[in-house]
């Protein structure tokens, strides 16, 4: 390895990690939530418990909002909120799966009145982005079929351009619409957004303010998810990820327990482009459950695997590799990448955290610090917050 | 088409389907759950609705329950209220996902209280069994991992098989286990009972009164279903299905509506195997959700599906398709299975409900006997049945 | 039904299907190919053979080409033979995947040696395209890599971009590129068209003669294929199919076979957008190994599946479709497609066919015109024609 | 950690894993073999290129043969050149996948005397092991079908037992048998022996000399690998690996190369189980193809791997895993395990190696020898050695 890691690691000194207000609620299967000691109340705890993640790593220094679910009478109070635990308000995104009105489709739906509802709800998100300063909408269209003949494909996605058309015309300059895509759940027959080639399609449709977001267990099985983190790179339109892990479906498992060669792949592609720059316009974010283990540790271990795979990617030798590559040298340029991939990073990491105040070790830091028996000593009473709240 | 159609399809007067109870209380995705006008507040008004698909369709006569969703004071009544709806208590479910307890396993825990708990639940399942009449104890095992390393694989399949012993000592002899398998969910690393050979392992372990259930929507992609059912027809120790439709994971979807020569070639190895006949010892059982479609004529979907796929297998043209494997001849071979999938079997099957005494189509003689606006108008009040109840 | 079967089915009159030269030769497994008798040892005889499946179905007026595969020395007489035998000279296909210089890749190679040459050999197939009056060059791009690092895929996306803009520029104004994608195979870590999002991308890139083509072997597992059909026919770049069937990878087993409510579904799109006429632009082709089959008989029940599925879509009633899908009504939108599937159309088809001086029975009409035994006994000598020649 | 690696890589001195003679030979895909210089031209010269991956790790002790790929006038004479080259016979494979008889099966062919021939070349197989001292007979069975109802499953299984008795009975005491599963290919509808559980099925009726091989590669996507290595240990089964890698399909690629964090969790269940010792009687073995990278380092590679995946394992707390297991911490445990995969054991190993008198670094030793030079120069003439000889 003739990269130098001190040097290497410096790149991750601005590289930040958004988290989703909604991790820290109860969370779980179709067949059950299992509620844990201490879960916020409200969008004020949930900001409290994410910045806890970012006192101790140093990596985690915005929260993404889900409307209604972070729905507040005065978002001012909340951004001075999280202004003081140190964090600042992220992405906002929005929630069309949980009206009965949505049933059957939101920005798709064959009724215009439901659509109509729909994209004001967007509208309104966009408000919260103004309340906020935020600069991302995202949208995950939970929209789709069950059954083969329900309603018709090809309708369907002329309905939600000309929805997105409309929401895209609310937006300030300076904001962004990240359209997210998933090949199915909650819709079984298909998705109306379900792979990244419709996402991009309406995003060249919209204009140059609408991206592209990538959650990692949205595809289907055996898809290489870096070629597509490649090709949207390519094309300017990567606007986020959600990250997460997954063996099977969407199982929404802590980023990188899973397979974390991918991960390490996933980002030897951001690195690769220089899009790890904070200014290069990708939103790295987390969208994961923890239904059961505890919720602020695992989005520590979280933020931890992607900062690994990170450094590890910025370990590889790229003059090494292209050499390799372009020499034709099959399993020396593997070689140069599995150096990389099997480099022990956690020490420089401790040392890179310790330069900059923060705890070699986050998660015992997290732990020796009484937080976790503080909330659940203190929030008593009132309903915890989960994905109906 | 040498086989006559009237007489093959004789095979399908003693042909019955059992209903699940929960089909018809509300079901959803993680995501949300929509509520129906009319649904079901309690097990009698949930094997009133399973009636009304038997009384269309003749073919519905047994209705499964669920405990404790369908725990009632007195089964007796119960059992009575189903005489007189014209049908019969089928396989008595367990449940062991949604107590606290079970968060990390039931029957498979590594803690000793658990288990004995969960067996003790069974344990109860089985004097509902007695209460009721029912012969088949069925345990779908929700217990499994998140994370690599969680728990010990090999320990939790010890304590698994110790815990069903237990269970098997409290059966009667004319009892049986119907022991199920499921590739992921509630659980995403690994489920500890994942596919049907470590079904099989137990029930060979446990004794002869042990067999395996097929649900056909939890096997990983790809798979060919048929194959294991004739495998498990072959080690005589197919005990049951649990028949719904997939597209991608477990989506519980209207059997037949995904992939319906698929069932087709089940079917077909059913008929091929002799058992169709009541005495097979195979249940043949529905297991859907029924998210966004109307239950009682989803469940009349699917008991039509199941018999028209069977009606196809039973016109199969056993001789010349013989004739064609032992010839080597493939295309004629497939071309004998494929005549007989591709015949329109609705009208005899109509005829045949006629000369039963049935409507010939079952749908529309729900449609018109005005139950779903009775029902509707009637259930106010009182809490929707789902999952949770 | 209120559809008129008589009426719909005129719609079939002018469909036809593009069979592949290189179905008629032999083909395999990695593991072994099994030779045939009679198969074909010249493009000639391969023309001679997909003629009888045109002779007998009245439905398969073109043939593809492969290049080498297919190369004469006049084609001018390989386009008279064409004609004698009543079919057409259809699309060109090129071949990268069988050079030694193409081992790690062709149009994307890093050598720019190698990628001239691959060009190269795409501007010989379109002066092929001149001799013959073929109007389409079908690109399965073969590169990829079986490595992660082996390359750089997004270098190889620039070079696939500036590869394809030369061979576009080589194009008569009335010529087409046929841009195919594939998930996997002859490569495992990732192809560099491995999906219709990246190859869309591609011609967009080149401009309006430039189309996508669908093998309906070449996605990812539980991909639903009608979805992409439909949205390539939405953005007017759906230039072609290559219908086969699979289990499990790119298995190319016969049209229909393994699941013919897909092949409906996917039909259903195609009528839906009135994408049957000849001018719709959309090439419906085979690409299929019958390793194990006849290889003739195996063609005529591949396009008769086609004409079977296409059939059951026209069948379909829209109207009533519409209304269904207006109204929500989510079962009976559902029953209104899967009437038109679960209808035997094979009698008005034989109807059909015999309207136009076909036989009714084209299999049979083949077994009974003895060409399988003058084939066997006069093909002696030579080298059988394979994958390799 | 608390573990000493010095201490716990110990055990890797006495752990060889077991390399395929076709290796070294020529692969590739139904589309291509691509040839490579200085291939071996027959089984003397495999197991010389073998002996180098051997020398250079001091791990790879034995050679499987196939026959009759891998036939000779006098096993004696191979034998012995084997011992001169430091390495022994390790098991011998049958080969029923390429004789025009077995084009529709052989163990389970429909015909009594194919069955028969099949039979007899595995009896001839046996004698090849007692003409090398082998202890393993690998049966690998190609059998399948393609085409829904192209054969009976069911009476394909009774031939299959049948068949498998006879072999059985023609094995000396200390043999065994190494039944190996496969989800599909070279067949596509179903193969006959698909899954573990029907590879256990004949295990358990044949007898306790009949054991199960794992072929990384041979099962359905998203399957849980170690959850089966677990269940086979368990029941006292599991035979053998067949270890490679894989993204989509039986990609055949180096061990290790797309899935690092699998192969250590396998691992982690053998060492967990104490089958890592050579008298656990789990033979590892290697079935790779180096279809386009260099052979000799590709095994070298591949040897690594496995050796750095069980460094790894070695080096989990199991006092720690296990306290956090009975405990139920999910994160506690989690981290346990990845505690010892996110080491680097790379350094210890070579410390290791150099203790042994080997290499530090065996690609490098290799490079630096100059074998590949000679053999690229000496075995000019004569046909590489290949899937087909």
């Amino acid at each position: 390895m003739t990269v130098d890691a001190q040097d290497a690691l410096q790149a991750l000194r601005g590289f930040g990690i958004e988290l989703p207000s909604w991790a820290f609620g109860n969370s779980g299967t179709r067949f059950k939530v299992f509620p844990q000691p201490g879960v916020p109340r409200d969008p004020f705890e949930k900001i409290s418990d994410a910045a806890q993640v970012n006192r101790h790593t140093g990596a985690a220094p915005r929260v993404s909002l889900h409307i209604p679910w972070d729905l507040v009478d005065d978002f001012g109070k909340l951004v001075a909120h999280a202004a003081d635990e140190g964090v600042a308000i992220g992405a906002i995104n929005s929630n069309t799966f949980q009206d009965e009105d949505y049933k059957l489709g939101s920005l798709t739906h064959a009724d215009p009145r439901v659509r109509a509802k729909a994209v004001a709800h967007h509208v309104q998100c966009i408000d919260v982005m103004r309340a906020t300063g935020s600069r991302d909408l995202k949208i995950w269209l939970p929209d789709g079929l069950n059954y083969a003949g329900q309603d018709d494909i090809r309708d369907r996605q002329e309905r939600l351009a000309d929805s997105l058309r409309e929401i895209y015309a609310a937006l300030d300059a300076e904001h962004r619409i990240l359209l997210e895509y998933k090949i199915f759940e909650p819709h079984f027959y298909t998705m109306d957004i379900p792979d990244w080639g419709t996402s991009l399609l309406h995003c060249l449709d919209l204009g140059p303010q609408a991206t592209v977001v990538l959650d990692t267990g949205h595809h289907a099985p055996s898809t290489n998810i870096e070629f597509i983190v490649a090709q949207l790179l390519r094309v300017g339109r990567l606007g986020a990820f959600d990250f997460n892990s997954r063996y099977y479906a969407d199982d929404d498992l802590i980023v990188g327990s899973a397979d974390p060669f991918q991960l390490f792949r996933i980002m030897n592609e951001i690195v690769r482009a220089d899009a790890l720059r904070p200014d290069s316009g990708v939103n790295f974010m987390l969208d994961q459950c923890h239904n059961i283990e505890e919720k602020i540790p695992a989005q520590i271990r979280s933020v931890l695997n992607v900062q690994e795979a990170t450094a590890k990617a910025l370990l590889v030798d790229r003059a090494a590799l292209r050499a390799a590559q372009q020499a034709g040298d099959v399993l020396a340029a593997h070689a140069v990448l599995m150096d990389a991939y099997n480099t022990d990073v956690r020490a420089p990491l401790a040392d890179l955290r310790e330069s900059q105040g923060l705890p070699r070790d986050p998660a015992a830091a997290y732990r020796a610090s009484g937080y976790a028996a503080k909330i659940a000593a203190e929030r008593v009473g009132g309903a915890q917050a989960g994905w109906g709240a």
